[in-house]
């Protein structure tokens, strides 16, 4: 990784007048709040924007990328904060466009198992505002996520082994394009062969290609019965090996997460979950009672043969939630382990056959370098990710994760896999795009972004240098 | 629907000389040759292509449009010619690109779920060459079409309710640029957040971005149970609503196709299947025994509601190939009822609350019109086809045919669905493209084009005016 470069654009006063005369209170200069928009949940520094534009509305979003447009001025779209990449840092100046008051549910169409949303409300609140439909959201990152910035990054999260990623649950989205239009990607319908398909050109754009100021996702009956587990193995090893057997014999399995023994240490201590410290499986059965059963013994045969033992189910709500505590509080129990540490996250994911070779060798380069980390997974995809521990002022820190994680990438790499399974490129793996994708595919994408956006104003400086 | 109009580019001597020289016996001038490449089974007359490259490697295939680009002559990537919507027609002239014989299976992946073929591998070719696995691949639009020409029309078919389309089964192209270059968009894992989403822009492209060369898929292990039914309904109505309510029930119902009444008599006569000439519904479930089992007692409850009756089942492969006989000969039957039509097919998909509503109007109209049509439906997602049996030489019919397709597509398009769930937009619906995306987003499409094919040389005059 390269430090990030920074070639800060200034903000004219002609334009900050007019941004202040347009969006009056909903318009910052205020250093308190430029540096809040000016972080994220990544280990770089970088200058915070110049200004904050609160919109409001899909008006106030056009509005501030003409004006951002008339004066060749970066605008970059905010949501809650929780990018681990750097998407968020205004490495060329310019404004941050918070969308969190765009927070309204638009419609529910339970009938059609779909929902419309503004950009700015999370996942947690959409599953609160659909509770009552009997439905469900089942895309859940690690952060409560807003679901404008989870389009940006493609995200998915521990359902994604059954229900897939914002790649397939997004159906249509509206847009603000570089140049202040508003267009819309796409129809309710389930399906469409209507042309270039611009839904899924938008999610994983990290805003890089227009601002998503409505999202039309797919959600699901929640299933008639839930069943999750947690197991205990001898060895990483052990539960990768189960996970695999498990995804290839086609077991619909709704989640199945790997949580080190050292970061169930660090959750414990964090949360006071009392569990066993070994490396365990977090699991979840969806389906009809008899479905679940038949997936819950067959899954247990086959941890059993791999010396998987201590099985602790839950079926209530309440068990449920204490279980999955453990995987949702990770990331956040290992940071507070360290006090004043960043996570240097990687996040690579691997054909399903290829994840033992590709995690063990990583977990014994982790070992051997004396980098504290966490380790959990979304395996049944093939994702892990590791989360090295650094203290932010110690360059050799740093160079040492940075080093673990290009030998991860490199070896995800070789094994035919991808750099980011979910969490994007942003700032930091820019260089593993260019050795994943080749400098024909980035060039495309590169000719898009000029295309779609040739002022370079949407978000510059991420996924690829121009 | 405007007639097609042609503004052909010569080909200059220079390069005949040149492809030639190149590819030899791959290489053909021939009318008999031409004609072959210059017709799919849409219903538009256009004059065939000046040659026709048969490409046997990716190589060939850069080659090919490398020498297309030195004139700036346009090249059309040819599967099987199964196209609906006149995507292979030589509007501008220019080479027909035959890739049919690039029909290799490059590699079989069954631990990871996932095959890589050449393009003109087909579907069934595709399943025969995997059936050792265990696995198959589910996606199957009427025709044993080309794996390419499936991408480029973002296909499906009967198994997309559960197992969604080509959109969702893609993994990754290898894919030839306007320029010749050769470029990946993908690995072989699962999920990736690594930049565009370069794999969802092509699928769907219709030649116009890029010739694929190269594509992995997702395969699925063989269900343990597979149980199929027909059954049938006293009007469309109560087909239609029985539909509705088992894909709001969440049921995980593999296939549920609609065939009406008159359909099934022209599959009768067809294919002798002595079945009843009712509205019927095709259904079939996928699962453990246990599971199919409740699948299929709840469906029957439902159908029974709506008035269903003679349910026939079939467990056996053999008594389910007879009953997707109906289903897979429906469009043949149709067009040989009428000896010298030309079926004009709809290609609507609507939100599945609002189907009932756009279909039982439709029928009326098509009633009303005197025009012969089958009508087929992959119902569980809410598309379906008419196919309009018109006299290919006569104006009032072909008049009254688009008549009743354009008062079908608007009504979809107010019932917020869209013109094309699998077929594409081609020459045939590019006035309904621009109806339903709307002048910003056909912008943006081709803006994406001009950028990646500013010579507009890949398939022109298709999906949208330049």
């Amino acid at each position: 990784m390269h430090a990030p470069t920074f070639a800060i654009r200034p903000l004219p006063d002609v334009l900050v007048d007019a941004l202040q005369s347009r969006f009056g209170a909903q318009f910052s200069t205020a250093l308190a709040v430029r540096e809040h928009h000016g972080r994220d949940e990544s280990a770089f520094s970088v200058p915070p924007p110049a200004a904050v534009v609160f919109a409001q509305s899909t008006a106030d979003v056009a509005d501030a990328v003409k004006l951002a447009a008339s004066h060749a001025v970066p605008i970059i779209p905010f949501g809650v904060g929780s990018s681990l990449e750097g998407h968020l840092l205004a490495v060329q100046g310019g404004i941050s466009l918070d969308v969190a008051r765009m927070n309204a549910i638009l419609s529910i169409n339970a009938d059609d198992l779909t929902v419309t949303v503004q950009p700015g409300v999370t996942r947690k609140q959409l599953n609160e505002a659909i509770k009552h439909t009997g439905l469900f959201f089942p895309i859940d990152p690690g952060a409560d996520a807003s679901i404008g910035g989870m389009c940006a990054t493609r995200a998915s999260g521990t359902n994604a082994v059954r229900y897939g990623t914002m790649r397939e649950n997004v159906l249509a989205l509206e847009v603000v394009t570089a140049r202040g239009d508003t267009i819309r990607t796409g129809t309710r319908a389930k399906k469409s062969s209507a042309g270039y398909d611009l839904t899924r050109l938008m999610v994983g754009s990290e805003g890089t290609l227009g601002v998503v100021t409505e999202v039309t996702l797919k959600i699901y009956p929640l299933p008639e019965a839930i069943s999750a587990a947690i197991c205990s193995f001898p060895s990483i090893e052990a539960a990768v090996r189960t996970t695999i057997q498990v995804i290839q014999l086609g077991v619909p399995i709704a989640r199945v997460e790997l949580i080190d023994a050292n970061t169930v240490r660090m959750v414990n201590a964090y949360a006071k979950l009392g569990l066993r410290e070994e490396p365990m499986l977090l699991m979840e059965f969806h389906g009809s009672p008899t479905g679940v059963k038949e997936q819950a013994e067959l899954v247990q045969e086959i941890a059993s043969d791999h010396g998987g033992q201590a099985f602790e189910w839950a079926s209530t709500p309440e068990e449920r939630t204490r279980l999955w505590t453990a995987r949702h509080n990770a990331y956040f129990a290992a940071v507070q382990s360290r006090p004043g540490c960043k996570a240097i996250s990687t996040d690579t994911c691997v054909p399903i056959s290829r994840l033992a070779d590709c995690l063990l060798d990583s977990v014994a380069e982790a070992d051997a370098s004396g980098i504290p980390y966490f380790l959990v997974g979304h395996v049944g995809d093939g994702n892990f990710h590791f989360g090295y521990l650094i203290d932010p002022d110690s360059a050799e820190e740093r160079e040492k994760a940075e080093a673990l994680n290009h030998a991860l990438v490199t070896r995800a790499l070789a094994l035919d896999g991808t750099c980011s399974g979910e969490h994007g490129i942003g700032l930091h793996k820019m260089d593993f795009l260019v050795t994943e994708a080749g400098d024909g595919a980035v060039a495309m994408m590169r000719a898009i972004k000029q295309a779609l956006d040739p002022l370079n104003i949407l978000n510059p400086g991420k996924i690829f240098r121009l």
